[in-house]
């Protein structure tokens, strides 16, 4: 029963996130043998001033 | 000092999680022996459009 | 289905992984409404020397 | 800079890994239009004592 | 490539987050060796009806 | 009581722990005036065979 947790920037359409869950879930069963239905996937979407790359926020990169 | 994670759907009433963070901090305290004080409870809540199970998001299940 | 992630210093013995698992779970369905079978608990542990409170390991704590 | 982390049962091959972590980076790449360079996958193995569902331990279901 | 993820209540100011992703990302190149452009940072920030510590809610504490 | 979850690849010496701990929390003290004691960080650690950048295996690269 794999869970998997996408933490990303929001601002993904609902057709993305459709897309995202359905692939993700794919590869899993197609990689690592999972069953489907006990594949979860979360979407934790942070806003450009709750995230850095390389000490930078986001919102700060021009 | 243990942190309990719980992902779930948005939607449930301040009461809801009053009860769960008083009764998942029990169960640590009697079946961990982890001192009260010393555990965290968050709750990360996600919308229909961002939560998945095999493959499917919640808000496309009928 | 809501994914429950409990972070603790490792040591616990199975039979208190049992019950932690069994508890957390109904406290879930009891409380949040959920469906028992979606309920998914995770136990990630980590030693000593990966674990710190006020700054200070647990290691070295006396 | 999407962070992919998957929480699944310990005993996949590095190959079952190399290959998810290839597919599951390229369906970010494709469907969210994140950069690939940008993109972190982590795998928290846990072992069947520390992981449940329906408030059973893996290692308990026959 | 280290992946922080910060849990804590929300409420605070962007010029905050700006100087705990900048320090938090000082501190991993400076003591863990890694490279600055390497490292994420990601505040989850939750509301004070969604943390609790000792089994309170941080909205019930006076 | 904020919470700091570090994902990072094993071998760092409980020394360069100990000190990333301390900094870790001094920097939430400072800047997000969080009380020191309620401050937890935990490592998790992955090995080269379960973390990717750029959908390659750290194993992988050269």
């Amino acid at each position: 029963m794999p869970m998997i947790q996408v933490t990303m920037l929001e601002g993904r359409s609902v057709e993305q996130k459709r897309k995202l869950a359905q692939r993700l879930t794919d590869v899993m069963v197609e990689e690592a043998g999972a069953k489907r239905e006990a594949i979860a996937v979360a979407f934790v979407e942070v806003s450009r001033e709750s995230y850095a790359t390389g000490g930078v926020l986001m919102a700060d990169k021009k």
